[in-house]
């Protein structure tokens, strides 16, 4: 099995990030919606006063069977470590109804669909909406 | 009408910030969820890497009738402007799916509902799941 190490990103990884948030989107069928540029990546998450935090994932290849390292459970776990080390008391992911494998993961770690359980519904501005209001 | 005016909350704020959480989780049917104090809203959004930002409407009383002041747009329009001053491209929202009268008000100023178009659900990872998660 493959040596996996979760780690925080540095500035130097956002085209390798870019390209995973490209081969997300083809994925979700929503490709039509990544307009960041590697530029827009570094000056967000790497300024002064970062818009985002990213861990990434480094894998040693190893002999054996290239999947099923199980990646997306050593993030979330990670992602909950510093969760809690930042005093939060929650932390939420956004998934599509029709991805049975990402749901079954993570209600598996324990999580809940709070869209399922209580109806949340996740409302957009964006675009020429979101300039029209800002000028009214 | 009275006179709105909107502006970035200060420290000073939070008590009646909480007091307002309170109230919105009491109509959300909520209420058991809201277990921040005074003293975490100082220190989350007032620290030197701020957790949240926050503006508020500050409501100067005028003869006439009480209500129906736009507040609720107002804000939202002035939240646009702060995402484009920032260079965001969009904003969200989360809405329960029973509360017709915010839906209602959000797709009138241009928002979609992401839940009901693309499928998208909110998933949550709290309380035990979340540090039994942080320990394996």
């Amino acid at each position: 099995m493959a040596s996996v190490r979760i780690r925080e990103a540095e500035e130097g990884d956002c085209g390798h990030i870019l390209r995973l948030i490209r081969e997300l989107a083809e994925y979700e069928k929503l490709s039509e919606q990544v307009q960041i540029s590697e530029e827009a990546l570094r000056a967000d998450g790497f300024g002064g006063n970062p818009f985002y935090h990213c861990l990434v994932a480094e894998l040693l290849p190893a002999p054996g069977k290239p999947q099923g390292q199980g990646i997306g459970s050593k993030i979330i776990k990670k992602v909950a470590q510093v969760a809690l080390d930042q005093g939060c008391s929650q932390f939420r992911l956004a998934v599509l109804d029709w991805n049975q494998r990402a749901m079954t993961l993570y209600k598996a770690l324990g999580a809940r669909d709070l869209t399922e359980t209580e109806g949340w519904h996740a409302f957009r501005f964006e675009g020429e909406a979101m300039r029209k209001l800002a000028e009214k």
